[in-house]
């Protein structure tokens, strides 16, 4: 039976979020064993107002709690109880196989890295993230691409592009259920010779390796249209890249109120299609990925959205347990080393 | 009366397009003199089936001509006599003021590099581009804000990121006649200390700058929000920025008319919204830009898209006169000397 520490204390909605995803969770056949992290007194007077399955459940006491606007590494270094230290210790220890946080982005990374050790051959982590696009992906026609590194690491050479791509690969495979999925660098150009130092050399390594599905250098127009299963970058430009999607979609949605507001033949238009944007705000719901993977490390660690509600918890907590029972960081491994 | 050499066989639609914007603008009052450098059969030809008025025209016969597919470094090596070169010449030797064309990117920068001496103080040369934005610039509520460098410079230095400030801050105030542009660096986050080592010494320098309006870091949702008048940020970055707008902009497209095929009532919804989608479509178009900026030479020069219309042209060529009668170069020179 998979066991998952869930650090309660993490998120903008912490504790309520936490606990309600795991409380509505445990009432189901298929919930793992969730250590849920945090100070006992809050859990066990929460859950009382929630209807909950208590044989799923342990609560594992930790008297700290690092918030969302914390230095991580100021935190971290006061509050040895953190919850989130805690649920990384947990794992470490083999009393859980996986962490799934909310909390603080940076406490979550550096707690891993403080307490796990890294992958032979990974130079450094990496943050995944989904986003949605035009093309769909995978056995499920999911309308969503995964790229790394999210923000983890600014600066990358030609290895640790490498080590992203075999990463990002074996994500997209388990978790997406993608066999083969498509990998690409994200470039200035299509042409090998197209890039940074770093982009061109790792764009000749991965042409040479037969065990992932390198398709060459993808340019930001493939982004909003998905040609690839996942875009590898650095984390200065994935987390631009990231960003810019938000923007662009808040951008539309302010432009479409300010329409709305203009003209009631515009306000008709936009009722009329109202169906529409409301079926392609669902499908693209980022809360149905749960998570982001820290990847990189000898254990599994999803990274929950700061903003998720209990389902995007309760998809956290899922995506994690797949990790876990397809071997996400076996496969990492094996991957790592064949070259 | 200012003098712009107009490589008229450069861009996808050459030499129609430029011969056409060159003709078309010889009619009015306020056409600078114009030098069409290119093969002067097919210039005479191709003016003789349009109205123009030569008094304001000049042929420059060029034999050779650069395509749009070339290499730069090779086309540029084996053609002496490529117009882009002869029109770069033209404006060394000050028989013109300003280069305009709408050809090969990578050559008419090179030619741009062989030709002219870059200003004291820029490292290297930056491409601007003009992008659509929510938010509105300058005296004139433009919906278009500036990004530089898109292209030219992959990795940049501190030094290289204050050069490209003054530059953009320069150009705006000139060009878009925004007296005081705001400028911000692009980063993975708003503190001060967010970014690559380059961006993070960039920002302490250009916060003690007193000539600049320097408001920090802006992050990737800010792009499509237009937060500012100028995002400076590394070649390798603001291409990836400046075709993932594109790509939104078409998906976008796609999307729109997939969901009018899916159902009759989107399609009336759509319908409803279309002089309001075709309003937006007039703001936000390129066209009327006309060109982006080569910064950091000791002379001026517009590069037109390569799909330039003749408008586009006209636009590119009213944009460089403007460079040249507001002395464009002298303000940054006077910026970059200031530290």
């Amino acid at each position: 039976m998979t066991t998952i520490a869930l650090d309660v204390m993490g998120g903008d909605h912490a504790p309520q979020a936490p606990l309600s995803a795991a409380a509505h969770f445990s009432l189901k056949a298929d919930c793992p064993t969730l250590l849920l992290v945090g100070d006992e007194a809050v859990i066990s007077a929460t859950l009382a107002t929630m209807p909950h399955a208590m044989s799923r459940l342990r609560i594992v006491h930790a008297s700290q709690a690092v918030a969302m606007t914390d230095d991580p590494k100021a935190a971290l270094d006061s509050m040895p109880d953190a919850s989130v230290s805690v649920a990384a210790r947990l794992v470490q220890h083999g009393d859980a196989d996986a962490l799934v946080s909310a909390g603080n982005t940076g406490a979550v990374v550096l707690a891993c890295a403080r307490t796990w050790s890294r992958l032979p051959g990974v130079p450094r982590a990496a943050l995944g993230a989904v986003y949605p696009t035009e093309q769909l992906h995978g056995e499920s026609n999911d309308p969503f691409a995964l790229i790394l590194d999210a923000g983890l690491t600014l600066d990358v050479d030609a290895d640790t592009l490498e080590a992203f791509a075999v990463m990002g690969s074996a994500y997209a495979a388990r978790i997406s259920r993608n066999a083969r999925p498509s990998v690409a660098l994200l470039s200035n150009g299509s042409e090998p010779k197209k890039g940074t130092e770093a982009v061109v050399l790792a764009h000749s390594r991965l042409k040479a390796r037969k065990d992932l599905n390198f398709v060459g250098n993808v340019e930001g127009t493939d982004i909003p249209r998905g040609t690839v299963d996942v875009v590898v970058t650095g984390g200065f430009v994935g987390n631009i890249v990231i960003k810019m999607l938000e923007g662009v979609a808040e951008t539309m949605q302010t432009m479409m109120r300010t329409a709305a507001e203009a003209s009631l033949v515009n306000k008709a238009g936009l009722a009329l299609l109202l169906p529409a944007l409301t079926e392609l705000k669902k499908t693209t719901d980022w809360q149905q990925y749960g998570g982001a993977p820290v990847l990189g490390f000898e254990r599994v660690c999803i990274k929950a959205h700061g903003r998720s509600s209990p389902r995007a918890i309760k998809n956290a907590i899922k995506v994690a347990r797949r990790a876990v029972e397809t071997d996400l960081v076996g496969a990492i491994r094996d991957g790592l080393q064949r070259h």
